[in-house]
């Protein structure tokens, strides 16, 4: 009747979406705008990798420490709760949803801090150790939705056949990825498809006209 | 004594870091890549701006769905809070954290149904019609950040005077901004600065080292 709770699983699916979103993206957009002002594939592969290298790396890392900070500011605002429970009980007591609910919860000093820390501030304990298994997903799903885009420029020898495989193959991947975001995040199919989608051909087709006007 | 709850102005800070994270760490990582294989500075920039036009759409707008989603998915579980109110009264009584607390509650039923989205699944009202605010806040921000590394490669004429200016300013960029963000975000200063400019630093290192490698 009731969702579950988030567990790890789909903190591991968020990470995943994350990553892949912008990984999926990104390097199309770049690859396909280079594809439109030149003519062999040896520079817009060399861009791609640097792209997704660095992209890769601003958003795994960026996703680890912004786990880590999680953790510390929950820490730094539950010892707050805490001192604030031995200091002003009376005014924690008040802040509470009735004197009743109060009387309750203060039999046990953990639950109390808790609930404070959900009441006032809306924080639930984030997992432990999750930052790092967070940042590497999001690294990973970068990586891999970022090699969709690239791989048809080094297959192939010249930039316009490369673009018009890497269009094809992307699109696709982007219907796939967001027909399957939609699904695990109870989104509508075929709305969810079509904004995932429609982001990656708007984001390229800026990319490639902008490419276009400055050369 | 109490944190005040997320408000606008402080989602607008959100979006403003969110944006300018990547805006500044990626278009300077790919742009240093670049220079370390390309004597002239023209396809830089062509890079360059390609780069900046894709993560401004595609993080802008997938702030701005997300925000949209944010706001369907919270209706969704409120109608169906409603609706388990209305049909299993009791057993949402007994989910609540006490008989009294849910006889307190159940007064109200606009309370109760608000009372068990927080308490079962975590979620607070998100604000309406924020979700274009919240995509364009962090598309200009993305755009504000990515010129900052890139315009050193528009006023030379050569590629190493582009990157070492563009390292010196970027650089600097980074620092006030992971300052700036560590003191909005409460974190400490000089540990939050210094991650913020690693992760501009590591990024550009390995995009710089990947595409000497390829080239």
């Amino acid at each position: 009747m009731t969702k579950p709770p988030p567990n790890s699983n789909s903190d591991l699916v968020r990470d995943i979406i994350i990553g892949m979103s912008d990984g999926l993206t990104v390097p199309f957009a770049l690859t396909a705008g280079l594809s439109g002002v030149l003519n062999t594939t040896h520079l817009i592969i060399v861009s791609g990798l640097s792209e997704i290298a660095a992209g890769c790396i601003s958003m795994g890392l960026g996703g680890f420490l912004a786990g880590e900070s999680e953790v510390e500011h929950y820490d730094t605002e539950l010892k707050r709760e805490f001192s604030e429970i031995d200091t002003v009980p009376k005014t924690e007591l008040e802040k509470s949803l009735s004197t009743q609910v109060a009387l309750q919860i203060s039999r046990d000093k953990n639950r109390w801090a808790e609930f404070m820390m959900k009441l006032e501030l809306n924080m639930v304990q984030p997992a432990r150790n999750r930052a790092a298994k967070s940042g590497a997903t999001i690294a990973l799903s970068y990586l891999a939705g970022g090699f969709i885009p690239l791989f048809p420029y080094i297959v192939t020898r010249d930039s316009k056949t490369g673009f018009d495989i890497s269009c094809i193959v992307t699109i696709l991947a982007l219907i796939i990825f967001g027909y399957i975001k939609s699904k695990v995040t109870g989104q509508p199919l075929i709305k969810g498809t079509i904004k995932v989608a429609s982001i990656g051909i708007l984001a390229a087709a800026a990319a490639y006209l902008l490419a276009k006007a400055v050369s």
